[in-house]
């Protein structure tokens, strides 16, 4: 028994073996699938042709899903954790909105949580090939969480500064009906987005709008800066290993290094 | 008498003690609401319905403010320095608008002022937790002002000539009517914001608004770069900083170094 | 015979010798001039005047590219792996859609194959003078492929969920009429493009659009950073493996190593 | 004579001396008034109120910067090298389109050529303390051609294509009219700007331009990946100096070290 659910969690969680390997591909065409199927049902004029192909389909979908679940539920050491954790409720909530859905019919609400199944794909990158790349990734974007949410203090603070110039200087039928419509203005500019659905007309509004542009256009350089120097750390942490020399104790060897660069010993 | 003074000012400047972190909470949760309350009041729809609570709301906040305005004025050591300072001017700037506001009653100038409360923010980001990753931003930003200034004249010189060109090319009618508003669109389009509220409609002006696009697209680099560099550079000042030579006890060795460049000492 | 094969090698496919170079500039000279040509009679009212002129241009092109495309096969050494060679299928499609066009005239489609005829410009800049820039960037980007596909996988789902999102919040009048059309909406806010032929009307939709323009504007470091940190290693390399081991001739030492890292001998 | 011309050499070309620098500060108002002249008399309403003001601040200026090419003229070594050199003929084209304005009346075509005088507070940039910045982002920029020219071949291939490509999928009521304003919605497109004066309609035209707005969003990291790079360079090289140990001939010292960081000598 616990050796078919050993054999079960090789399969279904990991991606060292031709099976396990399968299955996630399996489960790729699975996701991609029903998400597909979803945003077709959406559509006016499919849904009307082929509205229940489509039902069929995401029951289809969905109680694969389902006995994916459970079976996940089943092999795993501690099932009570991984149901509460982040991919076990992502799992969850890809098939509850249909049996949901048998309860309250006609609800659009379940649609957009039945769209969040496409997180799951992320569960195959980190098992798969990609692994470290998405560790690569996360790394360098958890350390630089700080000092983006600094930037972003400080980005929040001028937008909103701004929209409310902006709501002085436009008058209303320009677009700029209240403060936070303005402040939605600042942001759409700042972040060179530019709908153009409110623009500034008057010559001072126009000057105002310039200078947020200019300034949005250069601020984005401290993100992309913050970013770039955590990448270039986190690549540099993984390309130089921390051994040490063991004649002269020194660090900073790359990791096909076979003799001490600085005294010649070998490592 | 002074320990009153010193202890209420550890609370409301500094961020060490319980107190003090409990009391940057409470500023946060203030300077929010009134910030919020500032938003809602400009919005017709809900001034109509719950302008007298607004009202009553933005008094409420502004009392309060007063008085955290005059306790700090009470146990700072330089009163005057305070008072002239930076934050002792948004802090003043704070409260000033709703009191005018009874002597100048409609004034919408007075409203925007109000906003700038929200720059009250930036002090408690600086006392609290995120000190270092804030001193960092405005290091590498101080670092490259003068670099970014050289670009920017250079910008501003390209945005000239560009709209004076295209209110050549493109005719009136096209939104060109002058130069000034030429270069409004050269700034919308350099930047890459794109409103499309002006936009040329002759082919010669669509050539010289693609040539300037890639230019745009392509000349971020060098901001983006210069930041990114500072950036660089200021983290690697702090990872270095850290050993002290034990001759001179200067600090700012690089990690291969084996002998103080100041003093000749080894390491 | 094979002198003249050899010959004609050196001429065609290499740049070193100044006929080479020649034959160089007078091919940019001919794809430069027959894409022109192709775009000068998609142009309604030039083709109107000038149709008879671009035919026989295109014809004239035509001929000469077919002439080299045959002195290519005749003096490569191996004829069926150059013709089956990227740049060999792109040869041959900058010549096939013009006598196509004798069998099924009137087809619009064969005249976008004939601007894949730009892409030989690629060739000429992989011999001439840029080839080591080329190789750098292109080293950089084949180091980046994983990590951006990652990136990418995370766009996708982001874009997906957002889209749905605002297919619910926001109302067919809007034109947010399905997902599909809705994710179209958020693809062209995340990347900033900004059109504005869809945009968010009513206020929660646009609270949702702030967010993602934020979230757009600032996840563009991670591609940027990616990148970045990709081609500061790739122009490292270039540097870094001038210094061969004198000893073991393996290149690659660091410029403050003293000894091989492969073999330990001094360097 | 000769000491005279010295002394007004050094006031104009230079800016070491109190007099210089005042009469650099001079030349950038007398630079700004000139430019904000020309941009004002392209205002119809302002030009109709006081066009005769405007006419002889212009008539004023142009004679201040007669005289002042005159003397940079006469004062200067080589004559012939500064009038042929860049910023000679951006001189004389300051002053020239006023004089010629006598000739051909009317000519809205000199107006442009005016506004080329902001090209000369690049003289003074280059001059003063912002020499060093100019040198830095300048060399930066001249490492980075080669490169970016690679990357803006490959760039412009790929709008090519995609530009035929729309106007095949696109019909020619959408605005996709010719491949030329196709490769024009696909520049506005690829670097992000959308205007949205044209934008795709039809479900495939979409799909395409989403993934060229996701393609355009992304490869914005090559050029900002290549400036940032060669902008870290650029800066290395200033800091570290290239003076070599005596004792132990090894370089890469700072700027402040006095002793070699390897072997401890007095540098």
């Amino acid at each position: 028994m616990n050796a078919l659910r050993h054999q079960m969690h090789e399969i279904i969680f990991e991606a060292d073996t031709p099976a396990g390997r399968a299955f996630d591909l399996l489960l790729i065409v699975g996701i991609l699938g029903s998400v597909l199927a979803v945003m077709l049902d959406s559509v006016q004029s499919i849904r009307a042709d082929y509205g229940t192909i489509l039902l069929a389909a995401e029951w289809g979908f969905t109680i694969l899903f389902s006995i994916e679940y459970i079976a996940r539920l089943y092999c795993v050491g501690k099932p009570l954790k991984y149901a509460t954790s982040f991919f076990g409720i992502v799992d969850l909530l890809s098939i509850l909105p249909t049996f949901l859905s048998l309860f309250f019919p006609g609800t659009q609400y379940l649609l957009v949580i039945r769209t969040l199944r496409t997180i799951r794909i992320w569960r195959i990158l980190k098992l798969a090939q990609y692994l470290h790349e998405w560790d690569y990734i996360v790394r360098a974007i958890r350390a630089s969480t700080r000092k983006i949410t600094v930037f972003l203090v400080l980005l929040i603070t001028l937008i909103t500064i701004l929209g409310s110039l902006m709501y002085l200087v436009e008058s209303e039928e320009h677009g700029f009906t209240s403060i936070p419509r303005s402040i939605y203005w600042a942001i759409v500019t700042i972040t060179t987005v530019g709908y153009g659905d409110i623009s500034p007309q008057s010559d001072l509004g126009q000057f105002f709008a310039a200078i947020a542009m200019i300034l949005g256009y250069a601020i984005i350089a401290v993100p992309t800066g913050i970013v770039t120097v955590e990448l270039n750390h986190a690549r540099r942490d993984f390309k130089v290993s921390t051994q040490a020399c063991p004649e002269c104790a020194k660090e900073g060897h790359d990791h096909d290094a076979q003799f001490c660069k600085f005294c010649g010993a070998k490592l």
